[in-house]
């Protein structure tokens, strides 16, 4: 593959993807996003006080039921652009080599991004929110409750994270 | 279906699902807890102190690089004895009926459970972690570094749980 956007770039690591896959998922809606190409999402989705839609298909309306009393969700949806092979990755932005595991990349072996999202309002299907900062049109896989009591860990450091912003 | 462990109690609903997926997943490990039943996981990871393993396939080995650095980690994995079609769910333990996206049962339409826990050590392939509820063996699907700028938000509520509480 070429080293372009999609591509391995130096001190990156591909491996060889199992022969067959284990369980399937169902797209459940879709998340609207100002963003249409992938250089203009922002990096982290706090950099963006960008208000976006999630667009849940009919069919799971009655599952939405009592979602408007949370101030916050997790939301779980599919980075269908991103390949699915890399084990080590050379972030752009970072520009050091670092295992998938402990990189947020959309690059992996199941590319489901895990956003944590204020909830503004519901209208019917459609969730207003902040904090999201994929593409518009991302597939749609899940939406949870936040919990605090067993969600938020202030204190929690990613070394080699603080150690590149210090 | 009966109305046993996993069929539909009153005041649940159930929904058609779609005739076909969307995408497909790979397990990429395992993990594993002290429970073998459904009725022995403790209801909410943090009531459980439990020391579990994640044991990630020997394919995925680079990707761990750096994660031994994170406090924190996101856990997804794979409830795969979930049923898939509720939208209206009556959880046992709080007797009310709920929509799916508003719970954090394992069953939902998608059953990626998320979890946040506290990682106590790196060993080859095995992370040692607290702060899972599964069952043992459960599917492994992603690890991701926990980042408290983006995930952990204090003051989040959701207000039917909390309601319940008082």
């Amino acid at each position: 593959m070429a080293d372009d956007d999609y591509g391995i770039r130096p001190g990156e690591q591909a491996v060889e993807l199992p022969g067959q896959t284990d369980a399937a998922l169902y797209f459940i809606g879709r998340i609207r996003t100002p963003w249409k190409k992938r250089e203009d999402c922002p990096k982290n989705a706090r950099e963006s006080e960008a208000v976006c839609t999630i667009e849940v298909d009919a069919r799971w309306a009655p599952a939405l039921k009592d979602v408007e009393t949370c101030t916050h969700l997790v939301v779980l949806y599919w980075m269908h652009q991103a390949r699915r092979d890399l084990a080590l990755q050379v972030p752009r932005h970072y520009g050091e080599q670092r295992g998938t595991f402990a990189l947020r990349s959309p690059a992996r072996p199941n590319p489901i991004a895990m956003s944590v999202v204020r909830l503004v309002k519901v209208e019917g299907t459609k969730l207003v929110v902040v904090g999201l900062d994929c593409l518009d049109n991302t597939p749609l896989l899940d939406i949870k409750p936040y919990f605090a009591s067993t969600d938020s860990v202030p204190d929690a450091v990613a070394g080699w994270h603080a150690a590149k912003k210090t």
